[in-house]
């Protein structure tokens, strides 16, 4: 199969919803609520383990942590989608402006917020 | 511009980080942590608005909600690439997957849970 | 019985980890996790349902409300005592100077945030 | 001043708010989203910093850490209040059913979740 773009896996969730009829569930606050507890999921498989313990753990977890990754982006795209923001082009345009707000010679190696640069 | 693939996005936000050689500050739990943090602001857009006074405030937030959106999903691609994961096909895997959680027949115009169903 | 002070509950917390030597695990980044996890818990029973609906669900549920409420609140108190923060004084120090921030002539009937009074 | 119980704590919360006439605006959903919200905040507080240097950015923070978990605790009483729960004996309900989940002998000094114990 080909890579897919944003905009392909963008209709094959609306085209999921749409066969459900779901559309009509989707108030911003409730999908902005899912989105958040599916984070919480993700960081559920993070609870009590760190360094190489975590890091083991996640590789034993991959499976699960895609799952859950998976559910996060679906709500990315369905809340963009129905924001009728292009996702793709916003995801580039924020990028760029990070750069601007983190220019390489100010910021490398350094994890200060650009409000302190 | 042709539309970017999930692959393409991914390596945009990997150059972004190796430029700036900010691998070495992410550890798992600190990225979910920054993805947590990223989708709280988005949901600070939504606080105390409802119905269409939310739907008319998030019209008028666009931009923003769409920079919120994309800093989510440059953690979302940035876990998935440092735990190996193809995030690609594990989306179109889970969607299936779902797909039979929730069959159509059974699901349709309902939001009740899977496990309710 | 008699009403609970914010350091006799909090007592009942560190006697319940110290009885099982769980300090060792409680390092702050993972007990902020564990709260915003809790959250996520109590969130979770308010997914997909609004007025009236909600409001009926969140009573006929009361019971797990509360149990979700007390695992916020334990989170809290736990991480109040290892920072040695006094929460009854913060508590009564940050509210009086949220009534600076927000003087009941400006805001009364208002859900305007503070700094667009 | 006589330590505060959670109760005066509750009563000072809800008095500050009749004061502003808030009521109107505290529907569970948003006020979940609010605790969420400050609980981020908290975490913000956390983010890039492990170990040593966590614990000295967070007590050269101390105060407003202690802001943050003021703020998480005035919306669980709220919450707590407004479904008419009694937050104090809820707590200490739920400690005692955490200590049937995790007994002491097979609980010590270990982080296993008690479905895994």
């Amino acid at each position: 199969m080909n890579p897919s773009t944003i905009q392909q896996l963008t209709d094959l969730a609306i085209r999921f919803r749409d066969e459900r009829d779901w559309r009509q569930f989707h108030n911003f606050k409730d999908m902005a609520l899912s989105l958040s507890l599916e984070v919480a999921e993700l960081c559920e498989l993070m609870q009590w383990k760190n360094g190489k313990e975590l890091n083991s753990h996640l590789a034993t977890n991959r499976e699960r942590a895609g799952e859950e990754l998976s559910d996060i982006l679906h709500w990315v795209l369905l809340i963009a989608h129905d924001l009728e923001i292009d996702l793709d082009d916003a995801f580039r345009r924020k990028l760029e402006a990070n750069a601007l707000k983190y220019p390489i010679d100010k910021s490398k190696g350094r994890s200060t917020k650009y409000t302190d640069l």
